[in-house]
């Protein structure tokens, strides 16, 4: 085996959960997950293709109808025409990002990257024997804070991409247009990608969509946007997502995709179509109902004397510090065992990471309340 | 991007099918499917488990349920116990080998592979930066032959693995008990793996199950055996997959999947459960039914004086060489503008396999039949 896939840490948040399995009654806000399960307009979209005989094998890039439908979805979010030329379906975000990876990094080159984050976009990197630069947010009383200094410093002739993940997981970050407008212009003259990786650029409470690199962008520009069903549709589990680059750089990823998935399941890409179009009602009623929970967390968390906790501007999860906590890791496993929450250790998002909690507040108000109530004594 | 990767061909099989896009009445035997969706009853299966709200994140190797109903169903074809610790369950069989390859491929390290084969295998090595060493099968009267010496002489220090797919494709070679026994031998001995792409384990027409690594082999032996939901249960557009491999390594796919795909969908697992448990039935049928195309196949394309045919012992293919051939891609560019049947390019599956087509006759007798009629003036 190669000795960088031999020394792969397991995941931190899993170790958690083992921790807390077969613990009865336990509230798990440790995976970035909502609890509520995929609404039955997108099932039965699913089942009716399937009974229509969609079972077969579909192009690398998806089934045109669904690149079409994302096309004209992405291009009414940005203000800009976006053609399915553009569009690449993935089986996940994830797969998403491990096929840019696969066309961009080998040993010896690099990529500079944005944490705390979560920990499959550094991984991909390391595993295809590329470096990662992590660049740290800074938290701030106003927020997290990007030192765009910091990350151009990062870069040199060995770096391919900067990769950016706004919405942030785990911090709730939100890029600003004009860190947009500074990162793409760097990229361009340094002739290296933009990646930004916006599964969560719906889940945000101050206007209706995050910025993004394709606010910006021309067809041919340097920019990768990688997306996901998972989060706004509550499709974690269906392995959907999709990116939009330049037409060229789409056909050499269906190519990869090939011998990678080769596609996304065939009905998944059909009712990933009625999500879309039908499914705007669905996204407003989870914002909604996450402002709310986002509401409540930060109240009751702040109000705890040991923890300070960096507002969220957008995505489902509290990051929080713990007064006298310094091992991320064992506290949360402390904490399972004591108060019956589950929560993400900050270290798995990196060692910029460590001393921090990340709580997924994709729950109902009731139990994130019962939630509150029993971190309240381990926490003040 | 990397040369590597920008260098990729296409697919020389879509090469084809691109060509016969919108020429009305095509007979397509280009793709390795069947043309029958997915029985209803596995259907169904997905649709029940979506109703009843499994369409949350898996664990990465899949869900126990399915890991023990994998252990359990090959435990039984190969007649030795095969616990659930040595099954990972993948969103596909290439999933499984990229995930696989990802493992044990970097620059400077080899695979030896047995060709002609899918291109996949090969590919999947290439873009890791791996070297491919390829012997070919060779075409005798009484079928494909295996040079076992040419097989071990291609490995030396950077070897990790010899890959062999029994069932063939495009080949329908099938390995002998005893090759199987002399590569396992071979690979205990050098320390590399010894990796089965099994695929079409259940489409031989002389006996239940086509031989296997996993036959001889104890749960830390040097094996890892590739397997798919695609074939036997026509499930082609569902991406299911697994691997059986010692638990430890087991353990790695896992860690690897988490960046890959992460699992397969979550309701496309339970299905799995359902079509092994379940599909005993529809597997004979489809075996019986692709027996009796094999033997029109064959007779029909024998009788052709062009063709040379090596009888398939196994999976679902006709594999043969026309007189006068010489560049498959182009020849088969030809027939589906003269004859509107849709054939696979030799080429698509090495350099060992130009001067050759594959007809997948995974189709309707009467279909077949057809396709027979109008092959015949060009190939005659």
């Amino acid at each position: 085996m190669r000795p960088t896939i031999a020394r792969f840490p397991g995941s931190r948040i899993r170790e958690v959960s083992d921790a807390g399995f077969g613990i009865e009654g336990v509230i798990p806000l440790w995976f970035g997950e909502s609890d509520r399960s995929t609404p039955a307009f997108i099932c039965e979209a699913a089942t009716r293709a399937m009974t229509q005989g969609h079972t077969f094998y579909t192009p690398n890039r998806g089934i045109p109808e669904l690149r079409q439908t994302i096309a004209q979805y992405v291009s009414g979010l940005r203000g800009r025409p976006i053609g399915a030329d553009r569009v690449s379906v993935t089986a996940s975000g994830v797969s998403a990002i491990m096929l840019v990876m696969e066309a961009l990094v080998d040993p010896g080159s690099s990529v500079a990257l944005v944490g705390p984050i979560w920990p499959n976009c550094a991984d991909s990197v390391t595993a295809l024997g590329g470096e990662v630069r992590r660049v740290p947010l800074e938290p701030t009383p106003q927020g997290w804070r990007l030192d765009l200094d910091r990350l151009f410093d990062a870069c040199d002739d060995t770096t391919r991409a900067i990769f950016v993940n706004s919405p942030g997981n785990p911090t709730g970050w939100l890029m600003k247009e004009e860190e947009v407008r500074a990162i793409l212009a760097f990229c361009r003259k340094r002739r290296i990608w933009a990646i930004g990786d916006e599964v969560y650029d719906r889940l945000v409470y101050d206007r209706p969509v995050a910025p993004s690199f394709l606010d910006l962008a021309g067809p041919d520009d340097p920019v990768i946007a990688i997306n996901s069903f998972s989060k706004a549709w509550c499709m974690t589990g269906w392995r959907l997502g999709w990116l939009v680059a330049p037409p060229a750089f789409g056909e050499v990823i269906g190519k990869i995709n090939e011998f990678n998935v080769s596609s996304a399941t065939t009905f998944v890409q059909h009712a990933g179509i009625t999500a879309i179009r039908d499914g705007e009602r669905f996204v407003a009623e989870i914002v909604a109902q996450y402002a709310r929970a986002r509401d409540l967390v930060v109240q009751r968390l702040g109000a705890m004397p040991r923890v300070r906790l960096v507002r969220p501007e957008a995505a489902f999860y509290a990051f929080f510090t713990v007064d006298g906590m310094s091992d991320s890791l064992a506290f949360a496993k402390q904490l399972i065992a004591e108060t019956k929450v589950g929560l993400a250790p900050g270290i798995a998002f990196g060692q910029e990471g460590e001393g921090w909690l990340r709580l997924c507040f994709a729950t109902s108000l009731a139990r994130l309340g019962e939630a509150m109530d029993r971190l309240e004594p381990a926490l003040s």
